[in-house]
């Protein structure tokens, strides 16, 4: 079964319908939702995963909230909406993307009093339109930087599957494979959910991109032997000096990046950029159950009694990473005032 | 079921018994082997790992080796015996106390004439009681740099499982632990294998000793926060300027480690030392199966398609390590000087 087209969230039928992730690659299975407090859920429970898509995923869920409260009374759906907002809000802490999406989707209808649902409806759709053109410049942004000959390494998915479509990480390896630079394409499995494993590997093999596999922990015997050029990684959170919030993992490919001279890019939309925030120590991380660490595949790993510690997000130092590139264009040694100089140059 | 005194290896009514560390944690099943060609298939499959439980297993392998041979012909058993010996050498090649004790053995029974298998039974017992005590001797040299109020991170399994018994990394956290001198222990689970989730969690907890399991991706993330002090690994073989072969992943948590100050521990016997290797680039690393990474629990994980890159050793240089320890004593920032020194402090 081919998918040429790899779309994790759909609109149809009025419906919003997402792939679930937590079932490939053995099962390819959509699910359609018709509430918020489902969306929501879906959110929490990694149906839908990645900084972009959760923010595409939560505009949707809105769109139904509203249809949903403006049917229930159209006088007062703007405050009770509220409390779907605060619900999908806590779904999941670290991706800005969420809070941006639900921040632009309440600026949306504050002005609306008649039935909300075609606008909300129209900017849902262009936010997800908008994700993929971002994936598509940021492609080429990306794919500028990298050598002809090169070889590449990504962590967890940062693809299609994590954005509205084409990718962010994956985007610009889709753009340099594309432009026949890259040799090789190594992804990390990317414990304890495995999304390099099951979505990446999956992702890539779709676009008939070859990728090779590799435990976190052969990372830097990977680069050691300098087999790799760049790292590229999305990100779930940039704060406004530059550092980045991405996978668990992702600190210790910069860190080792860094000492073997490999250079380190992340791929992110500007919706992944919080300006609020002055440094990645502000950022908050979220960690998950023991148990997606202790088990794998649903079996139990580790011996009865282990504990876990879960946290499933880190921070990479803005002064690690070499470009941080976005639908705007590249910032190289990214720090505050590059950053700001990005963010204003709209 | 309690194990008090977890042992991996035992010689009982003239065979070989492994514990089958495939199956912990979810079963302690044992295996007896009766001819030197399934002690090294038990091997090479895993049955027995970690360095030197792969030496004391070959030795004892010797036995039932020298038993058959003699039997089969008193006059040319010393000839025929050499057939088995390379079968045993060929089945793993990292770990240099399998050629270690097949040097050993073949030293020992080069001046037999006569039935060989009482002189050769005690001195695999001999090499497996040495173990134990170096193992013991090592635990109180690598206690005594732990500060009281510590947390260790290790990797993969040097515990008993991994040796004659107590263990060599795990031999040092039992010391410490045992001093009072550790708050908290974190281990790798150490993909792709699990050596972490499935044996040293299992191992600690036997012991009483608490252990938090991390994915590798975290090992940099916690070091950041402060909340490690030293990293202790064991060793499949030290060349003789201190380069470290060990579990894939090693060198990585050493290059992080000196970018955080955190210190680096090597625990292992003597016989893990090759003074035959000028430094680590000429070690022997084994790859093993890409199915090894490919699929978790025996269920398939990666997209159909998916290649892997699995070498399940890597070298950690002498200059990325704070002290090696063996039961002859420590050797602080090691180089071929000092490893010389302590080798011939016999």
């Amino acid at each position: 079964m081919v998918h040429d087209s790899v779309r994790a969230i759909r609109w149809e039928n009025d419906q919003l319908v997402l792939l679930d992730q937590r079932l490939l690659p053995s099962e390819y299975t959509e699910i359609t939702y018709q509430t918020v407090n489902d969306v929501a859920d879906a959110i929490r429970d990694m149906v839908v995963r990645g900084a972009p898509a959760i923010g595409i995923t939560a505009a949707f869920g809105i769109v139904i909230a509203a249809r949903q409260r403006y049917q229930d009374n159209p006088e007062s759906w703007k405050q009770s909406i509220e409390t779907d907002l605060e619900y999908l809000a806590a779904s999941r802490p670290t991706a800005v993307n969420l809070f941006w999406a639900i921040d632009h989707m309440r600026a949306c209808f504050a002005n609306i009093d008649s039935d909300p649902v075609a606008s909300l409806l129209a900017e849902a759709k262009k936010i997800h339109d908008e994700d993929i053109a971002a994936n598509k410049a940021m492609g080429d942004f990306g794919a500028s930087l990298i050598q002809p000959g090169s070889a590449v390494l990504t962590h967890c998915n940062a693809g299609a599957l994590a954005t509205g479509g084409y990718g962010t990480a994956l985007g610009v390896i889709r753009s340099a494979y594309g432009q026949d630079k890259l040799q090789q394409v190594y992804a990390d499995e990317t414990r304890p959910w495995l999304q390099g494993a099951r979505l990446t590997a999956w992702e890539l093999l779709q676009d008939q991109i070859p990728v090779t596999l590799i435990a976190e922990g052969a990372a830097s015997w990977l680069m050691k032997q300098g087999k790799v050029q760049w790292i590229i990684v999305g990100s779930d959170r940039i704060a406004a000096n530059g550092d980045v919030a991405n996978k668990i993992g992702t600190y210790q490919l910069a860190v080792s990046a860094r000492h073997h001279g490999v250079r380190f890019m992340v791929a992110a939309p500007t919706s992944t950029v919080d300006m609020d925030m002055s440094n990645g120590d502000l950022i908050p991380i979220e960690s998950r159950d023991s148990n997606e660490l202790l088990q794998c595949g649903g079996q139990a790993m580790a011996a009865p009694g282990a504990s876990a510690w879960n946290p499933v997000f880190d921070v990479t130092p803005a002064e690690l990473v070499d470009a941080i590139v976005t639908e705007r264009g590249i910032v190289e040694r990214p720090n505050a005032e590059k950053m700001l100089a990005m963010m204003q140059n709209a």
